[in-house]
């Protein structure tokens, strides 16, 4: 089980993950047959809360950096964040062509565009009947559904069989804009044998069939009907589907609309430009005509249903959106189910809604009817397996227990739990002779990304910033005579983020008369020699002191000056 | 609206909250009549993410110091923490006498105990048989049932007339102990005439009835009985009656019991020795009889539920626990819905218990049958209402959605619109004559409490520990000669949390050189007059330098020694 980067120890195909497993984000995943390489997607996770400062975390590359001559193509499945948000930044290292669909690709070229690395990218549009040679490896599509239009699921033919990674997706069998999924294909593949099986994980957990999107579609309409004012609706930028139902919404209800928020603006129009989304001539409006229209003839789709806090329904909710207003009576929509992690900015949002005197319309989705989620629950995935037959599975795109649930749903379908792989990040599966085992792993892990810096923020960095946000610092300066040791300045303290110093006078006064103490101890034991040894004995006897005072430990940083 | 702090202004009746609306936690409201205050609860509540290191948020009682000599008592409806929570750091500053049931008098003792403060406390047991003359205000009880046993309504009768504060409750019709709500009691109050009601509003958002805590007790010996191998279960330590049935389907499956965590142990012991928990002789076990017992013999009582980082269950699936294993086979068992906020830790510890092998049920109380909520749903809530036919009505205990939820139930079972008071923390509704009204504000907010200091960390200190956490400190010591303004030494550059140093070389270099040419800048101008000014400069083009290059933006504290 040791790591191996230097060089790939196979000749027949191997499969693994370098993001997507064990989590929800950052997804990446490799194809290998002998000497060549294709990687599918490249996205992006927010780091939690024990990880300060920083500001995304992106896939360790390091085995493709190390075999970057066999690496053929990126293929990406669609344009949601954990699938292309790390593109822009291991693009830089590793330049390989790009395969996406249409609106993958517009979604990508705007985020190459703000990074300044259009020109030296090398991008290829494909659709679901594209196919290509990459080396060994013939590369075919399927088209699924989800909560983004134009999502691609990647069939690798193999000299070992074929691999069918599914990308993410749902079967809306009554989708928006008839963009139906290619379930003829999908069962042709299967019935030609599928030696691999790649299928996403995010929704194992969940009983039954997810609704179809056209269903939230009619409960847009139905309170835009009933609202008496403006209507401010907020849902993913991404989810084109729902921005065409709100669109029709407003069509039916004779609103014009009003686009609040960047990536809002972004992607209608984009999807606009490359036609996916049909807005009529004259139906968008700016914030000065939006405030001269009657109250009832305006509907504002916005940014921000996960509370984010710069997002544009925030800013709204606590009225600090200069160009337009929520008033009392105006209906505001929750058009999703906040993402664990959410709820509470969510909950935020809502009272500052209602403080307004807004009527909101907001909980999960299957209470509101105004969310339907883009993934597959159980039957679905019980489908793909079905239509797949695949002679081994592995469970990608979730947290450890959704792999775990989907495992067994592959079981009750007639998988054989023998050929059933959970893997972890940077877990190899290797076929031979169509046998499969695990047993080797290379380096995978998550890159940091902190403003310009990828991977140079560490855990001493972190664990410094935690220690700094718990009780903050105290810094004391002396200046020492280089000639006979005694004190020349200091020592002076000062402190960030510990107490109001204003109002600690007595103690600082206490800790730099504790520092001078300290000094004053070593030179009469004859033991200040080594400046490192009075750093340590200040930063002990200080700690201590501030403790027993104020039960905190901030960081205490002694500096010493030899003049 | 001024802040009125110096004295009360009213020789009528008066009711405002110091902490509990407009949130969720550190509930304390006052009802004063002319020269008489009491305070009903007083609680805390955890600090969000934005409040870096603080440990704990109390109500501000300024306006209870200012009028201290009038303040006769704090009542305590129920043991919760944010009903207690605040105990020991206010009865340090106000040592007034505190009355509350059995239970909570016990739970309140052992936080007084632990912080050195149980001799000087002024404890009063009483019942919802008990009547208190406190001044000219006249108290009496009710019972309620909630997800703690021994919980008291408030009933004060004023001279303007009678105030019911519900507590925290719900109305259980078949609890567990025979612990049955006063009902008919509810309706005499009711019938004699309510002034003015404050009632929760914790599940107004929630249509229906709210279970049955028996309910549970069912699923979890069903539970208990198909389990194979070890059974660990994890609940609030505080729901006594939830701890019965565990003991109960314990004793149905023949399984000794072992309890984990300390607030678990505690509880047990404070309300075995208060009767309100039956636990047979020989039937608690210590961790090293449960491992030499079959595994089937074996339940394990454990904090943990809301997947805290430190409590038991976390520290079991993380293997960390010396004295038990979970092991492959055992079946775990979560009685306790995810509070907001909470969801990601809850689902980190469901996947490790899965690497671990165990048998994991798990998700919402509705989903699993394993949890009821102790908090009244719309239903009750109106019930509620309609027994007690108030005047006035002040929804409390509740975010503002809540509390506006909870003025259209009241409305719909036919309170006057006009005659309910939606308060924030602070504002004070005034009754003279049977009149109500709302104008002036009394001193309320977060009173922040870290290590032993209470109220000492405010904004500025906050903002740093903000600052700090996000891109840490670069701290850089100069010492100037005070004859002729030249460099003795330095600039030493010393940073934390902001890159990791062995990497940074040259950047800190580059910072060196930039730190000496702007000081040189200033001395060829003659302006280095001021050591302000140099450190503003140092500041500003260190500050755009290192965001130029990295993006971030590091607290810079320049320190200036003159030697």
């Amino acid at each position: 089980m040791e790591a191996v980067h230097e060089t790939s120890q196979t000749n027949g195909l191997s499969i693994f993950a370098l993001g997507g497993v064990h989590e929800i984000g950052k997804n990446m995943y490799v194809i290998q047959y002998a000497e060549d390489i294709v990687v599918i997607d490249c996205g992006s996770k927010f780091p939690d809360e024990s990880l300060l400062g920083i500001d995304l975390i992106i896939p360790d590359i390091s085995y493709l950096l190390d075999n970057s001559e066999k690496v053929r193509a990126l293929i990406v499945t669609h344009g949601h964040e954990d699938h292309i948000g790390g593109i822009p930044h291991i693009i830089k290292r590793l330049n390989i062509p790009i395969y996406g669909s249409s609106l993958t690709l517009g979604l990508i070229k705007g985020k190459l565009t703000e990074n300044g690395l259009i020109k030296q990218s090398k991008l290829n549009q494909i659709d679901s009947d594209s196919h290509l040679e990459l080396g060994k490896l013939k590369i075919g599509f399927f088209k699924t559904n989800h909560s983004i239009p134009d999502c691609l699921a990647v069939v690798l033919h193999t000299p070992e069989g074929t691999v069918v990674h599914t990308g993410d997706f749902k079967f809306d069998l009554t989708p928006v804009n008839n963009a139906y999924p290619d379930i003829h294909k999908m069962a042709s593949i299967g019935e030609n044998g599928v030696l691999a099986l790649l299928s996403e994980s995010t929704n194992a957990e969940r009983p039954g069939f997810t609704p179809s999107e056209r269903l939230v579609g009619g409960h847009i309409e139905e309170a835009f009907k009933k609202a008496q004012n403006r209507v401010f609706i907020s849902t993913f930028a991404s989810n084109v589907h729902r921005l065409q139902q709100v669109i029709d919404a407003s069509i039916a209800t004779n609103r014009k609309l009003l686009l609040l928020g960047r990536s809002m603006v972004n992607v209608v129009s984009v999807a606009i430009q490359l036609g996916h989304l049909r807005m009529p001539e004259g139906m968008l409006i700016e914030a000065q005509e939006a405030n001269e229209l009657s109250r009832d003839k305006v509907a504002v789709l916005c940014t921000g249903s996960q509370g984010e806090p710069m997002a544009a329904l925030s800013r709204l909710a606590s009225s600090s959106y200069r160009q337009i207003q929520i008033l009392p009576g105006d209906t505001v929509i929750f058009a999703a189910t906040p993402i664990p992690g959410n709820e509470r900015n969510v909950a935020k949002t809502i009272d500052h809604l209602y403080l307004l005197g807004a009527n909101v319309i907001y909980g999960s989705g299957t209470e509101t009817g105004m969310h339907v989620s883009g993934h597959a629950s159980q039957e679905e995935l019980k489908l793909m397996l079905t239509l797949m037959k695949p002679k081994y599975f592995i469970p990608i795109h979730g947290e450890y227990r959704m792999l775990v649930k989907h495992r067994l749903l592959a079981e009750s379908v007639g998988v054989n739990p023998d050929h059933i792989f959970i893997v972890n990040n940077g877990d190899v599966v290797d076929i031979h002779g169509q046998v499969a085992s695990q047993s080797r792993k290379v380096d995978a892990g998550n890159t940091l990304v902190d403003g310009w810096g990828i991977g140079d923020v560490g855990s001493v960095v972190l664990r410094d910033r935690r220690h700094l946000a718990e009780d903050g610092i105290i810094i004391i300066v002396i200046t020492m005579s280089l000639t006979d040791g005694t004190i020349l300045t200091g020592p002076d303290i000062v402190s960030r983020g510990f107490v109001y110093v204003r109002e600690s006078e007595v103690l600082l006064g206490e800790v730099n008369r504790l520092v001078r103490h300290t000094i004053e101890d070593l030179q009469e034991n004859g033991s200040l020699t080594n400046w490192n040894i009075l750093k340590h004995r200040i930063k002990e006897s200080t700690g201590k002191f501030l403790y027993a005072r104020t039960k905190r430990r901030p960081m205490i940083l002694p500096i010493i000056i030899e003049v």
